[in-house]
């Protein structure tokens, strides 16, 4: 039944070593006989076997992508969806498929980067968040293999790494700027996981923000939490019983902010009235919240696409120079944020 | 640099077509033998190149998992990353890498299965949708290739598949009967697209309710949109401006409810004081909408990971009789349905 080499051959009038050689794209064999030969392909409708067409050509035509403990964490949040939808964006139109990572923990996630690297399985790796002193940067900067990173590198030595990113310090900056001029001093800062670049970068415009005005950072304001789902909500009640709470949150994303959203409702402290509240990414969600949230867009589906571009460049040109990408975020202003209200004038 | 066959070959003190068949796991070769040479390739830090050794077992280790116009649609509802979540964690336990389709259209995607199956590129494949009159199960049912799918066939004839679905109908019918026993009777149904299966069986369950119930089927209260995004708002619209509104809403999924909610706190109709939301699914944000969705857990995680299972038992044994897996649901209770006040007694 299955169409072979053979009777490609004999319907293009060629030899059976001359089928392989357009299948590997050759520079041995002319134009003319290559497009025969392909008709004659496109007629019997043969497909060339994946991995032998991959063992001759050394091309995979797959990327890895390689998404932090995927299985837990990652697919809860929008923003790896968001981030993969624009990926396959790009490697549709570039005719690439996705293989995903599976692992759990660091050292999982290594081990597949070692497996697809050694085997060839792919011929290049998005790597989709950037941790501090990230095991898998370094392997892949030791093996020379072509990967792109949605994020930045921590350590200044990766100068070699190609990224895209936001300028998420400065976005932070930005929004605990905005509070400030909404007469806010007291801001809390809900943060990520401190082992991704993001938060430090988050934080560290939070700080910048508090200290041009002349307002002292309190540690206390400060807190992180890794379960976005219900990071959220605790993190409101550590913040709530402080001697002085503060009036105004910055929230290192969306889903998370959803959940202080429900804990500051459930404790009947009312957003923008009594609270204000600003955070990160912009995912669909963030407008179908009540009220809808006032964040940032960092475009998501942008950096995504941005980064297969690159790494799709990079791979058919192994001499593209190193690209540092910032996609420019925007700020959103919805309906979470309020000037503050001296506490002397609130009637109720 | 690189470590090969011969390396592994001389360390373990044997040929390297033993080495070769060995990678192939040939039953020709003696358990200790093998043993001898697996230490050796640890010990060299060997790792047989991926398409070769594919190519020798006919295995790839890997499965395709196709979703419908991912990077359009599927990607911006969490459903199918919650889908990928269980697949991920069933594949990782399995060692299976998994394989993303990218096409955007049924035809795309068509051509995408095709490739994987006629060059071998996956195992098996995972469809993580079903569409009535389905063009890609019916070529793999030609092909006679290993599949799963999530959901289930349309068409009787499509006996021998093996899914993993939730009794659908059942879920609509029980929601549907608990609005009724809440005293509503004008019951709008807000279904998504009318080629997926699942649109299909909600709405029969839906019916069914309604006849058991000897309530009036009314064919302007049944609505079905596509985007999920809008088309929960674009719904209302169209219901609300019923000569007689509906008092109560079965709504598709979650994403499509926020946005029900969404526009009725536009218009000022308070859920569920005036009006009655349930829908299905039970992804985590509809714990964090307010008010909290009163909605039908379909263990979305549970749905991937019983497929995957299936799959790969598929695919290590041919023989495997079909299965037809029923995923149980179960009604959550939140605080968008209220019993139905008539309307004279409404104060305000």
């Amino acid at each position: 039944m299955a169409v072979t080499i053979k009777d490609v051959a004999k319907l293009a009038n060629v030899a059976p070593s001359t089928v392989s050689r357009v299948i590997a794209n050759s520079s041995r064999i002319s134009e003319r006989t290559k497009e025969r030969v392909r008709e004659a392909m496109e007629e019997l409708g043969y497909h060339p076997n994946f991995n032998a067409r991959s063992l001759v050509n050394q091309q995979t035509n797959t990327l890895g992508v390689i998404i932090p403990s995927s299985a837990k964490i990652a697919f809860q949040n929008p923003f790896f969806p968001e981030v993969i939808r624009g990926i396959t964006s790009k490697a549709y139109l570039e005719k690439f498929g996705l293989y995903l990572s599976t692992g759990q923990t660091e050292n999982e996630i290594l081990e597949e980067v070692r497996q697809m690297v050694q085997s060839r399985r792919v011929d290049g790796i998005l790597l989709l968040y950037s941790k501090v002193d990230d095991k898998v940067i370094n392997y892949l900067i030791e093996e020379d293999f072509p990967f792109v990173l949605i994020g930045r590198p921590y350590e200044a030595e990766a100068m070699n790494v190609s990224y895209v990113n936001n300028d998420n310090l400065k976005a932070a900056k930005t929004v605990t700027e905005y509070l400030l001029l909404l007469g806010h001093e007291n801001i809390g800062f809900i943060g990520g996981n401190l082992d991704y670049v993001v938060t430090r970068d988050h934080k560290e415009g939070y700080q910048q923000a508090l200290k041009k005005a002349g307002v002292e950072s309190k540690e206390e304001y400060i807190v992180y939490y890794d379960e976005i789902q219900e990071g959220g909500q605790e993190a409101v009640i550590e913040l709530m019983s402080l001697k002085t709470p503060p009036t105004a949150l910055v929230v290192a994303d969306d889903l998370m902010a959803l959940g202080v959203l429900r804990m500051l409702d459930e404790m009947e402290i009312s957003v923008p009235e009594e609270m204000s509240v600003v955070s990160f990414n912009n995912v669909m969600l963030s407008e179908l919240s009540s009220p809808p949230l006032t964040t940032v867009d960092i475009h998501i589906y942008e950096l995504g696409f941005q980064a297969t571009d690159c790494l799709i460049k990079k791979i058919h040109d192994p001499k593209q120079p190193t690209k540092k990408i910032i996609v420019p975020h925007k700020f959103i202003k919805r309906q979470t944020c309020r000037k503050r209200i001296p506490e002397k004038e609130i009637s109720s």
